[in-house]
């Protein structure tokens, strides 16, 4: 860890002291930043994905401009389902669209094994350049899907309210989701080892759709393949992120999937989740993102409250609960680091001397 | 409870014991039946909720269809916001969208109070006729929206995805939120009164959007005025069910609302909710409502996982854990009705004999 000089958020991720606590935001490079809009006047939403100068110089933004203590690679999920044959637009304020969503098994024989050092070139250029721009000041974090999270957009075609399409095909068809799941898995891995490789110092895995799923549910079609994913994740000791939205169920479990920092939505209550799992993983989170639109003593009033709810000692990374909206103030988002790294402090006074918190 | 011959539903509100577990299904007079979708074709959603004589009729119509063990009442939460003078639309396969959203003081300053015996006397007529048409083969559900889900709503104009404008609202002006949620807790619980004295023979309070809000806000904005409502309620005994929505946590504060019965949607596990509040109330749900998108033999097999994870003994309303999807095939609703009829009795055998199961 040694290359990165704020390595506050590696430390944190493996729940080692720190003098303070680090803080990234979820979709940090994006069009709430009037630098990201732009670079994105001049290109659309993927063409910047498949431009690794511009992903690269959207990545750098936010620790430029808002101080994070991580720079998170600018991307989308959904280049893994494109890599396969799925081809999407990404329709303003609607979200992504697939030209052909994957309905049956004849849809399913079209998907296509990816080689993400050929298919996926663009994402991996993208991580090498901005590590080099980086130039070590702060880790750099790869992403991806979680398989099911993939699984139901390819089904699904596109947003969703009642996710008619995916759970059709789980009651009924069962089998047939397990295969693409199992291939998901695969190209997953090897993605985000990939990413690793090109220079990736920690990798989160987005579970948007676990939420969706009763408790069995999650167990069979996301849970098992998000384990499955992390197993095979070709890593040194890069730390692996799971944040599964809405899942406040199967904590215990979530934590003994492999993942070094479990990320939470904002109903949870962190005090409780350290509890329960605090003593396996690190937790991150998990500040409602609305409050970025209230003045900024109430921000400031809520990121001590989050800080207060985990409390004393390491394994905390400040994070929202869901990703920034367009249509906050930068200048929130900027105050709301500069309150966790000064209001933090308090609660690591004893990280540095070996105290067991937890 | 003596007019209603199958008073089952009533009994296991206040967890009596019961021969077989009572099933309701939310949504029950919707679009999913071919005989709803007659009376709509004769008038739209507005005009069916102002026409006691249609409301009425398909109130009556999942008891004579589906066999389901109690009605509610065909409505619509929005009647109350109608009644205070901000009018809506309901449109097809988006929702409600209110003609000018309430965004400010002089916003508020328009809303009238109302005296549910004149401004929502349609809906009134509508329970004295489904009533008397029921002639006593089931109990009658009357039901509101919770305040905190009505301002939502009334806030945001439309369904929402990030909830934005009334976020602000609570964060940036709160005192504006108290005031209008006041005035809300008053007309529903006058309502909900109305209801009862009209012939409903319990009230359930929907919840919808109590899900978004974090933990205290949850508290501060939404379960005060549910306990206030609850508490204003005029009744007898007539049991009251509160559903809210995605609301995993504060189960104990729910349960201490007043409530007798908590509905739970399904992301929910019914056995570790019942350890935690089962002495205190019922609970209600909560199978995946996208589970009657499968065949018979998968449909069966998830009621009895339902019915096995409350367990034993009186105290479990069976339902979905979420309205009824207007694509759901008519007979699998059946067919989970009669499931639920046939697979509950194994858990009711010792519920005559005094024994205790919570």
């Amino acid at each position: 860890m040694s290359e990165i000089k704020n390595d506050l958020f590696l430390r944190a991720c493996k729940r080692l002291p720190v003098e303070r606590t680090p803080v990234w935001i979820m979709r940090q490079a994006g069009r709430y930043l009037p630098e990201y809009r732009a670079v994105r006047d001049k290109a659309d939403f993927i063409t910047m994905c498949h431009t690794p100068e511009l992903a690269a110089e959207v990545t750098i933004q936010p620790v430029d401009i808002i101080g994070v203590d991580a720079a998170i690679i600018f991307s989308d999920i959904l280049v893994i389902p494109e890599a396969m044959g799925m081809k999407f637009d990404m329709i303003e304020s609607r979200g992504p669209v697939f030209h052909h969503p994957l309905r049956n098994e004849d849809d399913a024989k079209l998907l296509k094994q990816i080689d993400p050092g050929k298919d996926l070139k663009f994402v991996l250029d993208a991580v090498s350049l901005a590590k080099k721009e980086l130039n070590g000041r702060v880790p750099l974090i790869g992403f991806g899907g979680s398989p099911w999270t993939l699984f139901t957009y390819m089904i699904e075609g596109k947003g969703s309210k009642n996710f008619s399409y995916v759970k059709k095909l789980i009651f009924n068809n069962p089998s047939l989701a397990h295969k693409v799941l199992e291939m998901l898995s695969d190209a997953v891995a090897d993605y985000l080892s990939a990413k690793i490789e090109a220079g990736a110092n920690a990798i989160q895995i987005f579970d948007t759709w676990g939420g969706i799923l009763a408790q069995d549910d999650f167990e069979e079609f996301s849970l098992w393949y998000i384990s499955k994913v992390i197993s095979k994740i070709k890593r040194n000791d890069e730390p692996i992120i799971v944040f599964s939205k809405g899942v406040h169920f199967k904590l215990e479990e979530l934590a003994a999937s492999g993942a070094d920092v479990i990320g939470l939505d904002w109903t949870m209550d962190l005090c409780e989740v350290r509890k329960k799992i605090g003593g396996k993983v690190a937790l991150q989170g998990n500040l409602d993102p609305t409050v970025l639109y209230a003045n900024k003593e109430k921000i400031k009033e809520e990121t001590k409250k989050v800080l207060r709810s985990f409390g004393e000692g390491p394994g905390h990374i400040f994070n929202l609960g869901h990703g920034i909206f367009p249509d906050v103030d930068p200048e929130n988002a900027k105050a709301l680091v500069e309150f966790v790294k000064e209001e933090s402090k308090v609660f690591h006074r004893k990280d540095n001397i070996g105290d067991d918190y937890v």
